[in-house]
């Protein structure tokens, strides 16, 4: 199933996606309470969205072109976690290592992105040159976790996920070097494009054998496959949940592939009027364009 | 004003500190509804909490022995926001410069501590050894927003305070080192004892003179004052609303001084049965026991 969140006759609605519209079951009047406005509540709530769609009639339809996409989850409880550093070519990228052969660590690189950074698919991301003039792209493969834990071992972590998304883990490059830990580089306003929906995770038989891409203005800048991660998905969950616990809800980018801006000779960044184009297979096309703030 | 959150005959009440006793103005039937479970929502209603003070009745009156404190903010709206390496004598010892002068850095270093690690005075933090086995204390002046801005220039930044807390930035120091960024070695869960109140703006005259200790079992272990600070709080806000906007009910913890165990000859950590407090003058003592998870 693929779910999402969309604004539409001034309301946010949750809506399950269909090949020509969206469903939105609060449209309905015995779905039009119980949280289908938050998806956030939905998932704490441990909603049976297959049963809510054997149940939806076709008065709640709408087409895409009638909503404005919102991330599927707009507003997180907690930041966005972010994997640094986890396909081996953008290690090599990153740190200049052309020709050497970098290893996998012994531990992820962990960090935050800012609840306030996200938005959804074809929301314009806002340049302010003021703050940053170095704006880089990283498509990444989300998580969404829908069961609570802590201590997860790899071989259950699977079974706490609710679903996939794309997420452009947009990071402000001068403000990240400057400021040493990631934060706030990779949290400035609009900097975390999410969606365009979330597809559960029964759809995704393999989530480690996913094609993902970028692309600039249709120039392809990465490509990858999920399956060149360093540490896992499994692994990832593992790790965080060690010391942490997880919680429904929880949003976790998994890292990016080679390809971005800075590494390339010479760095390229975005700009006012440029358009993303993030893609994972089986999910979608996440685009945004920047536009001057 | 002096402003918590407890827990009080099964339920979260937002309390008004006064000296023998605690006032819950949800208790009065009046206050009963609109947001005094959660002071959270009464930040984001711009609640005018001396207008309730000056209408409380003596039926609210309750002895702060026959609460549970709570922090503050039990459950912040995004990751509290923390400044590293924001004292000189810390960046010494931190960085093992004993003799050499530390120079103030270009740009401060900024990461986060998970929502889920908020605990407050006199709760237990749980203490697992599979988890971390270098559990260290830093001692922080915490501020609270009120007020939302973003690019907000220094001269106008006070103004966005509600007010001042503290906080325990309790490090794993081994999740913190082998995972590069500080994100998961500050965020195992009560890893941020918060409290035990928040005292309001107009109480605090210089925010940056105030002395600030920790002790461990009584010993004291950092005694410093907020002047030493090398980014001070009006520079904090500046340069984290830069490009990213701040909301009411916000974090920030200011940095840590020296003295924290990791930089100890030999290094000191926490164990079980240990009893931790961080003060800060003006706001009071923040106490919490290590106890066996």
């Amino acid at each position: 199933m693929r779910l999402g969140t969309c604004r539409y006759q001034q309301q946010n609605y949750v809506f399950i996606e269909q090949a020509e519209y969206l469903l939105l079951p609060a449209l309905e009047p015995r779905f039009a309470q119980a949280g289908w406005q938050d998806l956030q509540t939905l998932l704490e709530q441990g909603t049976d969205f297959q049963a809510v769609l054997n149940q939806t009639s076709s008065r709640m339809q709408v087409p895409a072109s009638a909503v404005e996409w919102l991330a599927p989850l707009p507003r997180p409880r907690k930041n966005i976690m972010c994997l640094g550093l986890n396909y081996f070519e953008h290690i090599e990228e990153a740190l200049n290592l052309t020709g050497k052969t970098a290893k996998k660590p012994a531990y992820p690189i962990v960090f935050t992105k800012a609840v306030t950074s996200v938005i959804g698919h074809e929301t314009a991301v806002p340049y302010d040159p003021d703050t940053c003039s170095q704006l880089d792209w990283e498509c990444e493969l989300g998580v969404i976790i829908g069961k609570a834990g802590r201590k997860i071992s790899p071989d259950h972590a699977l079974e706490h996920i609710f679903g996939y998304t794309v997420i452009n883990d947009l990071s402000a490059r001068d403000l990240q070097l400057n400021h040493k830990q990631y934060f706030l580089g990779k949290s400035i306003d609009g900097g975390c494009p999410i969606g365009p929906v979330i597809v559960t995770q029964d759809e995704i038989a393999d989530p480690q054998n996913l094609n993902l891409a970028c692309r600039v203005n249709g120039v392809t800048k990465q490509a990858s496959n999920t399956g060149y991660m360093l540490f896992n998905i499994a692994e990832i969950i593992a790790t965080l949940s060690r010391g942490m616990r997880l919680e429904p809800g929880d949003i976790i980018a998994t890292g990016t592939p080679s390809g971005v801006g800075f590494a390339r000779n010479p760095p390229e960044y975005l700009h006012p009027g440029d358009c993303v184009e993030c893609e994972v297979e089986k999910i979608g096309v996440l685009r945004n364009r920047i536009s001057r703030a």
